[in-house]
């Protein structure tokens, strides 16, 4: 203790404590807790940096996360709800595909009755599958409002639309004339339209049918501006229109804000328009749509397309107003801005005034600017034309400036303090960038790259917390890895996808957790504040149809409930309530048909039921409030246990009744 | 600084800053660690005991959970893997409804089998849902194994099994002669069968009907003990056999190990045969099935009961070997035991002396003993025979002790250090208390309550670590909570469940976080140390089969890929790598019928690959080494740009083709 040494270590320990001091006296719970979280945190073989991650994310019992992503399920055709920082998962919302929890598409009318009205002649089948890809949310003046959420099918050129009340699935569109969509999901400033694109072109012929060699005359791209019903959300097809656009892959795309409101921008690829044939001696695709040094960003002036087709300028097509090709390029408002090889990213910032686009097969991404590229329209400022006869901006009169990023740069997400994040595939990370001064940003700080930092594995999309928005708030990122290779045990030949959440509160972004996606592969998420989720509802009103958010015609109350035979059809009206089914014992003849109106009489939060009869691949959730109505043909005998399939109270096993089918 | 106060600040300071030095010294990091520390939690607003929890259940980034908690998923009809203590979601694991992101029952051969065969004529359809509750885990010696896990399908009477090499479900067996399932499945001590009980009783009639008033006479429970093959883990129902039981509604179970090996224990509730009719001037199901002051725990001497049957005091029932309930009675395997009036839990401590049951309308738990149970059977030590004449064994004779421990007392589990842990739904709580001397609980501190936590809300099921096997390790609980109320923010009407993690290290539980579980409600779990998964496999052998983890005879490798047409069949051998598909341009004809083999000729761990057509309603995942056949009619003409829905590589959206469906 004497030594010096010793004197150093106290003294070093005396001023050590007093800061501690300070700190730890605030600290709820005194002086012990700094000690016992440094002794759990070695305990448990912590460095310093991980338990201050488990100290960043950790979301206490009870306690609510700050944020709510919104992530889209990819090929499980859904929308995850996930909170930050916690990244735990907080629902499944089924959108394209049935889910059995919620019960949608597992027999109860309302679902059955999106899921059919989701599959047009487009398809060759009733579709019961999707692959969810970019989650949009309505804005109202370029922020989030917590209204609805939209979300496209990737595999089937759909668009699906999520209330934000109940958070259940309203409405599946199955639009015309384009077959497939990726990234061309955006939400306009005051959610005007959502905007789908085509990804793949599609033959613009009766039966959908071309040959290849036809590939450049009959196929084309679609631009769908989808015009929305503001109060019930839903999209009303008929105020609707389309773009017709080359026969590009059309790729990601964002709406113009602010400084750009009124413009959209659409990435691209294979403006080779190539076809693949690798047994027919042709080259694969991956290599003929990488062969030229450019491809095209597409701006579209939309409220000038909006007036085009209120002036009915336009052809119909399957159901849906087109502006053609033509049209568009007569009347102003598509213009082509090259981009460098395979662009992926196409994000406009949060004050409006840039447009970034990644190019995965180049080390940088390119910043356009509006104010440019409204200079160069008005100016004529074209190299020419493509082969279809759209204008090309001429690249040096619109571009900004490029940042050397890293490899592979995909998207790009904001803020809101004049930087940019951009995922970068090859590399397996995220890096920062300064964008200009219309960001704020000070002369000889612009475009320039500010941090790095390694991702695991594989990084696709990326996002920022509320980072689509106006209000970029540069809490949180989000990388959306698609390998996760040793990052978890070996649990099987597929492996989970890997969020993980990196904070950016700090000069230096900051890794602190990773999180397993083992149950599909998200595309594209959104982080809204939970404060904007202002329109959920905890409880129906008695007798809810959900898909009207109405009284149902079929509700029934306590003490109505009743048998009604009509012929060969048994038209049942039920009740649910802790802890039975009224009636219980249901008697039909085989070939029956049975209507099994079941009415949920709960009006306590949480009290949700649930009913199944074994056998006939029925399920249905009720909700307090909820009418679900379940139509199936008797076409079995037997005595079948119904039963409530959510655990509801303490006597829910013994909420069963016996449907019997006398045979 | 001189004052007083000051003084003793300093001076606590400097004790506080030596306690310090120590821990922070181990602590990596060095001096700075536990400041930090409690600087985050005092900015995040959190408790000592919040920061602990914190940090006891992070996991850092590329580090793994200990355990991995195999997960039911309730309505979902699948399998959920969980690490713990992160309670981190690893995997989904569809069982018995499709899942796309795994390709599940989305058109690939090999799962569309294994779901048409797991519908016998029992069904009035080809069964595409589950209802998932009680997974199993083999073991060997009573510890588990990590081979294979089985669970049940509450609601129509079935059975799968998950391989745990490629955690992929490879078979799902629909049990004659019973139509729902509960909580009766358990595995016995080296998997030589999986059991699984009957939960309603369903008539044994040729077509599964007979009316109520017959509910007696007709209506019986099953005991079903299904043999396993032990290399594939297959169930072999040719070497299975059933038994058969009264029409009470048989529930929870659990086998016998150590001192109980051979014997298994079914609870029961409404022995007073209760159907209900509550619209026919009857009592509710609920009220009539809780008539009764006692129920039976059944007692069944298995082993005996296998001799029986490889005797051939069989008949053979919907092709099932069944021990009939008199031939139950008269060869002595068979017994009964009161238990208090709605009894729901059957547990077996780890050392195999007690079981413990939960009366859930009496707020004790009765613990009886395997000794006395042996001792009253050799002595015939009867109350009587019930009505159907199984002899009924003296309550007074075979239970050890009961344990005053909360209201609604449903399951408990165990920490191998002679404690019970009892799940309490009307107090959402969970209560430790004693078992006996035999469980090495010292004289006086035998049958006691020892401990009591609030859980949030409703408590069904709980788990410890490993707590169902002879190894229980009394590490961690966790809580499976039915609501979740306030717990969550409002997303809508449809609730999550709350999963809850309780520290057990120290002499009380301590509650550590909470885990929404929106998409599914998980009944039962079981937790395995992640050590003893020493089965999984990363990547397929080239070519395999899933369904038989052999070569598949249609694998084709690189530079072998085909097109063969065989009248209007059109066979197609392709392969899968990044980034193409070859051959990526199909060409048929409309009535085609096509037939897709495709095998993904990868060998890298996490190159995945999926496969998917617009309009068809087929996706299938290709992990690496697998193979699927697809197999569809080309009925709807069109350009149809096929894709890999997973995100494989920097041009993994070139990874299409085109299939030319010819009008």
């Amino acid at each position: 203790m004497r030594s010096v040494t010793g004197r150093n270590v106290l003294i070093g320990a005396v001023i050590v404590s007093l800061a501690f001091g300070v700190v730890i006296g605030r600290f709820t719970g005194g002086l012990g807790g700094g000690g016992s979280l440094a002794s759990i945190a070695e305990s448990r073989g912590m460095t310093v940096a991980e338990a201050e991650g488990a100290l960043k994310v950790f979301t206490p019992p009870g306690k609510y996360d700050e944020y709510v992503m919104i992530s889209s399920g990819g090929q499980s055709g859904n929308i995850y709800l996930v909170g930050v920082p916690s990244m735990r998962l907080l629902k499944s919302i089924p959108v394209f595909t049935p889910e059995s929890w919620s019960g949608y598409g597992q027999g109860a009318d309302w679902s059955e009755t999106i899921l059919a009205e989701g599959s047009s002649d487009k398809q060759a089948r009733e579709l019961k599958w999707g692959d969810t890809h970019h989650p949009g949310l309505s804005e109202t003046n370029g922020e989030y409002d917590g209204r609805f959420v939209y979300i496209n099918d990737r595999a089937n050129g759909r668009i699906g639309m999520v209330d934000l009340r109940d958070f259940k699935t309203k409405q599946i569109v199955d639009l015309p004339n384009m077959q497939t969509s990726h990234g061309g999901v955006f939400v306009t400033p005051n959610t005007e339209y959502v905007h789908i694109s085509s990804m793949s072109p599609m033959p613009q012929t009766a039966d959908g049918y071309a040959p290849l060699d036809q590939y450049k005359e009959k196929y084309r791209g679609i631009s769908s501006w989808l015009s929305i019903d503001q109060e019930s959300g839903k999209i009303d097809t008929t105020a609707s229109f389309q773009i017709e656009l080359p026969p590009y892959t059309q790729d990601l795309a964002d709406a113009g804000k602010l400084a750009s409101d009124g413009f959209a921008f659409i990435g691209s690829y294979n403006t080779e328009m190539a076809t693949g044939g690798v047994s027919e001696g042709g080259d694969p695709i991956e290599k003929g749509a990488s062969a030229r040094d450019f491809d095209y960003l597409h701006i579209i002036d939309w409220k000038k397309a909006a007036e085009v087709a209120a002036a009915g300028k336009t052809e119909m097509r399957n159901g849906m107003r087109v502006i053609s090709l033509q049209t568009a390029i007569d009347e102003g408002l598509l213009y082509l801005a090259p981009e460098p090889r395979s662009p992926h990213g196409a994000d406009v910032s949060p004050d409006g005034n840039y447009i970034v686009v990644g190019g995965k097969l180049d080390p940088n991404v390119t910043i356009y600017e509006i104010g440019l590229i409204k200079q160069a329209i008005a100016d004529k400022d074209f190299e020419g034309v493509d082969e279809f006869g759209v204008p090309i901006l001429k690249f040096s009169s619109v571009v900004a400036g490029q940042v050397e990023v890293g490899l592979g740069p995909l998207h790009t997400q904001f803020d809101g303090k004049g930087n940019g994040f951009v995922s970068l595939f090859l590399d397996s990370a995220v890096s920062k960038f300064s964008l200009g001064p219309k960001a704020g940003i000070k002369a000889g700080e612009e475009f320039k790259l500010l941090d790095n930092v390694k991702v695991n594995y594989n990084i696709g999309h990326l996002a920022t917390t509320e980072g689509d928005t106006v209000a970029a708030d540069g809490r949180y990122l989000v990388a959306l890895n698609k390998w996760s290779i040793d990052r978890y045990p070996v649990i099987g030949t597929l492996k989970p996808q890997n969020f993980q959440l990196i904070d950016l509160a700090g000069p230096k972004m900051q890794l602190l957790a990773d999180t397993p996606v083992g149950y599909g592969e998200p595309h594209y998420v959104q982080i809204i504040k939970l404060s904007r989720l202002t329109s959920a509802i905890d409880v129906y009103q008695p007798g809810t149809d959900p898909l009207t958010m109405a009284a149902s015609s079929v509700a029934t109350a306590a003490g109505e409930e009743r048998v009604e035979r009509d012929g060969n059809t048994v038209h049942v009206y039920m009740t649910a309530m802790r802890s039975h089914f009224t009636p219980d014992i249901l008697r039909v003849k085989k070939g029956d048909k049975v209507v099994l109106h079941v009415t949920s009489i709960e009006q306590t939060a949480d009290a949700t039921h649930g009913f199944a009869i074994p056998g006939y691949n029925l399920q249905a959730s009720l909700d307090p409030g909820e009418v679900v109505t379940l139509e199936f043909v008797a076409d079995k005998a037997g005595s079948f246990a119904f039963y409530c399939t959510e655990f509801c109270s303490a006597l829910h096993l013994e909420m069963q009744g016996w449907l019997l089918i006398e045979p």
